[in-house]
């Protein structure tokens, strides 16, 4: 397998963090892995490859000026590598937005693909995860993308979670046709035509659906998938900081906790973000896995599981399968 | 204070929950409580008055031609009591749409409102809640009636949550101005220079800011409202349950799980749909209150309580009060 390009300058706790969970990576799953960045700033001590790049996109920049104005930033040196045949996939918890440009504008679209979407996998308790798509990639949608995206949402579904016959949803207010706006009922129509492969569209879904086993794709904007995604990771937050205040009330509080411990601890690690590692951007022509912001090291290592399940299920030529070109 | 109208024959569990709610809300609010209905269905057991209704709206009955041509049905009947100065307030756990269109067209709007919308408040563990609006009157909305939504959700934050100085936010994709839709960028541009009263516009807020106490008001249009709402009680629904199972899983669990409830009981209560006892439509000329359509009977009392406030503060003589008549 070629390495995996991360880049060592993006996120919230770059360079240390994303450093150690690359030499993690490299450690733990056997794959090779190299660091994109400033190599006075990467350091050596991490025994890992190393591309130089010495320009870095900050958080906050615009990503569409700042990829195509920083030729030798990290980002853009990881996703060339990527195009190049350097590596087999590229990883940034840095700026989402850049990410996504860097990766379409040096890797390019699989041919028929209109737009490329964020998947995202929703953990479910006792369950395979709901693949949420776009999550955010593309704020204002076309009927006609939703349709692809849900064709991609079903592959990755099949390929990475081992759903082999996909229920696809798709996200809106009611669950009768007719309810949700212009955009829903239009991809409504479409769906109910579309060739899915295995998998099959079951009609609209709602909010309330997305943490249960009854959908397994649920295809929506980019703006209320990342809305929803927001919600979601925001609502578990507020419930187990407010268990956590519960557990730590008194002595009696602690030790009662402590003894839940061994059931408690599995399911804070499903829902955990960084168990997830990243999302994945669908639709480039190349493995790119999105990671948060806020990406520990062990976010890292669970973001390059992703990037080695996607690069040896080769997601990427399932995917140029599914679309068709026009 | 007139008697607060609730249509006995809406609601899953209707009439049984509903006529036990009413009875209860009487008792324990010390309000008076009128249902309204079929009488045959209805009884006489519970001692309320009774205001006669021979129909039915269905729960999934379009809205708009039920409302239209079922004069006698028991939603249209509460909203004209409260038109009629029978009623101080209606409650409806049946047919949202039919409730939002039963009020809409007796009551009419208060002078000057675009569009109704519906406010739902989000509780925040340790905080006073986030009122959300619109959480699903209009699918599709103008920048100027999401102006209108601050204005009103401002009112109901100072009214009837005690907060002096609400914080208005509008919900996007990211924090900055430029983050969003056409719809989103265009009410930034117009809540940035809108009279709020006594409330701040605080700018763009996201998903994850929801359930925290950095914001008091969230605007938003029906769709992204609706699938936030929903998400929210989905994902909370979905970690209790698993709570839940790790609770049950052995004796020593269980044993562990008795000893945290005096702090677990209080967290689940503020947290369970039933206590907020139902959504507000604002903008209507009166009070209308909109249940779950799983509203038990403790929902219901709930939901007279909120009706109480409602009329007690003269919420829709501020709301009149707060906007513009055009």
């Amino acid at each position: 397998m070629l390495p995996i390009a991360i880049d060592g300058m993006g996120g919230d706790k770059a360079p240390g963090e994303i450093i150690e969970g690359a030499r993690r990576a490299a450690d733990e799953l056997g794959v090779p892995v190299v660091l994109v960045g400033r190599p006075e700033e990467l350091g050596t001590d991490h025994g890992l490859e190393v591309i130089a790049a010495s320009e870095v996109i900050a958080m906050a920049a615009d990503p569409a000026s700042s990829v195509r104005n920083m030729k030798d930033s990290s980002l853009v040196r990881a996703a060339e590598a990527v195009r190049d045949g350097k590596a087999s996939a590229m990883i940034s918890a840095g700026n989402t937005g850049a990410t996504m440009a860097s990766a379409l504008l040096r890797m390019g679209r699989i041919k028929g693909v209109r737009r490329p979407a964020i998947a995202t996998p929703i953990p479910v308790p006792g369950s395979t995860p709901t693949v949420l798509l776009d999550a955010g990639a593309n704020a204002e949608c076309q009927a006609d993308w939703l349709v692809q995206f849900a064709q991609m949402g079903a592959v990755l579904a099949r390929a990475r979670y081992g759903i082999a016959k996909p229920r696809v949803g798709l996200l809106s207010i009611g669950e009768e046709p007719g309810k949700g706006t212009p955009l829903v009922k239009e991809t409504h129509a479409l769906l109910a035509d579309a060739p899915l492969g295995e998998a099959t569209f079951i009609g609209n879904v709602e909010g309330r659906d997305v943490m249960t086993d009854d959908v397994d794709v649920i295809v929506t904007d980019g703006f209320t998938g990342n809305v929803t995604l927001k919600t979601l990771e925001g609502s578990l937050r507020a419930l187990v900081n407010a268990l956590f205040a519960v557990f730590a009330a008194n002595d009696e509080a602690k030790a009662a906790s402590d003894a839940l411990m061994p059931g408690l601890l599995p399911l804070y690690a499903q829902l955990d973000p960084d168990s997830y590692g990243g999302a994945m951007l669908l639709g480039v022509d190349g493995v790119c896995i999105i990671s948060h912001g806020s990406s520990s090291a062990t976010a890292i290592v669970n973001a390059a599981r992703v990037a080695k399940d996607m690069v040896e299920g080769d997601i990427v030529g399932l995917l140029r399968a599914a679309i068709q070109p026009e």
